[in-house]
């Protein structure tokens, strides 16, 4: 729909304070007496990014997890989150559930939650959530600085959201089958530890390709990755899949080379220099409409 | 709808960190390295704060204001806003017109978008804002401060966006009969200058009357209102739909008695010692069930 990505285009042409880095997809941030924020804000909308008729209890941890992924791809701390919530029309206990939830995940991260707004409307429903960070390292992490001869790292394993939602979709009777998309981990503590050591960070949102190419844009280089030595969450079959597939919140970083991280993690490549297509998956070039896989905003 | 106000109880026990200061009106106010923030995020929604079919420049002029208003009513300067968009999905440039209106606003005020996230999502729409500000003074206002015979004032008249409201309604042909209710102004300046001598300040989004009790309430005082001194913008006759009237924006603070304020505002009544009604109007007991107005959220 070429309309939402002109307006995209004029909300980014906006958005020309140095301290804001992104839409969509990045933190602002800036200094501010003493400290340095980090502030993010992003929505999930049902039948975009939660199913119609999904725990409201799951929405509400993923919503607050999602933001909090993103103050940890700066080595933030959370100081606290604002909430804009769309009021159930239908009842039922929703509503409550999705307390139940967002009290789960600002607990487990020792959150508060500091305001917000509710509204009353009919029909589809979306949330919003800005996180407060305050960051625990200056210079703050960007996805701008990959250098050539870099290494390309990535945390955890990619696909295993992927196997959730299915699980998820299929009705599987076990909970923990669906865990890992419905109960999203902020990696926090890993960011905060790596964010002294990178020359580039972010968190894999929308799949390890797609958002390796944006730091390969953002860094002005190209990323070659071994495909085979990304951990993968599913049948040697899917690797391709689970390369594509979003919403695992790994943290994808670069390092200079010889460089080890501080926490587990698994080199995947080698940043480049620029070619024409930001990635170069085991020698062959992907660019964002070709092969990078599916991008919801 | 109960289940509603349920579930903004929850929310609300859920916020008690110190720097929380209440949902839906009020701002976040917390210390952060050698400054003070202040953190708001309010949103309008399609049908209940704007008409559907209403210029989205006006729409995105008012998310903007609105909030900076919260941010005026605390003495704050705006440091910057992120966004929460629903994208249009019928077309015919009403995102683009949505830009119009947040540059218009964004410019007026000073203030950078700093970053956001944009949804695609079908029916009635939606949007949130979230500003961040730096406190002028220390303490922040807040409306819980007013004491036993403060003098109650109020900047300008209400009623305006009332009046507002009904000519756009009308389809007065006269951009201007609409003004008020289109384009609120957010008193920055003012909201600077009175933070160093209230007791207690808030902005009149909700209706003079309605907002007063939650000032009344939160201070733990009655306020005294002489209805005949509230400056009106409409007909004698229409002085009580005036005083319940939202959208107008104006600031509402406490003085110690003899105090004059560094702006031009009016005096319109005296705390005094809590009684069963946060309100007397005239002599007469007005509470949130009876007489003070229209509740939306």
């Amino acid at each position: 729909v070429s309309g939402e990505f002109a307006f995209i285009a004029q909300l980014r042409a906006l958005a020309t304070h140095p301290a804001a880095r992104g839409l969509n997809d990045d933190c602002a941030v800036f200094d501010f007496g003493s400290e340095t924020l980090v502030l993010t804000h992003d929505m999930l909308a049902e039948g975009v990014h939660f199913l119609a008729g999904q725990d409201p209890a799951d929405v509400a941890w993923k919503l607050v997890t999602t933001n909090l992924s993103d103050l940890a791809a700066k080595g933030a701390e959370p100081l606290g989150v604002l909430l804009g919530y769309t009021l159930d029309d239908i009842g039922g206990g929703n509503d409550a559930r999705f307390v139940v939830g967002l009290e789960e995940a600002l607990t487990a991260y020792n959150t508060p939650l500091l305001g917000g707004d509710t509204i009353s409307h009919t029909g589809l429903r979306s949330f919003g959530l800005t996180a407060v960070g305050r960051a625990t390292h200056r210079p703050v992490p960007a996805r701008s600085g990959a250098a050539i001869g870099n290494g390309l790292w990535v945390t955890g394993e990619v696909g295993r959201a992927m196997v959730g939602l299915e699980a998820l979709t299929a009705g599987d009777a076990n909970p923990q089958a669906s865990l890992a998309y419905r109960r999203p981990l902020p990696l926090l503590a890993e960011g905060q530890a790596l964010a002294p050591h990178v020359t580039a960070m972010m968190d894999v949102s929308d799949g390890l390709l797609l958002d390796a190419a944006r730091m390969a844009r953002a860094s002005g280089i190209t990323l070659a990755i071994d495909g085979q030595a990304v951990p993968i969450a599913t049948d040697e079959a899917r690797r391709g899949e689970a390369l594509r597939w979003g919403d695992d919140y790994q943290l994808l970083f670069a390092l200079p080379d010889g460089a080890l991280p501080p926490v587990a993690a698994t080199r995947i490549g080698t940043t480049i220099a620029r070619r024409e297509s930001p990635i170069l998956l085991d020698g062959a070039p992907l660019s964002e409409t070709s092969g990078l896989g599916y991008q919801h905003r």
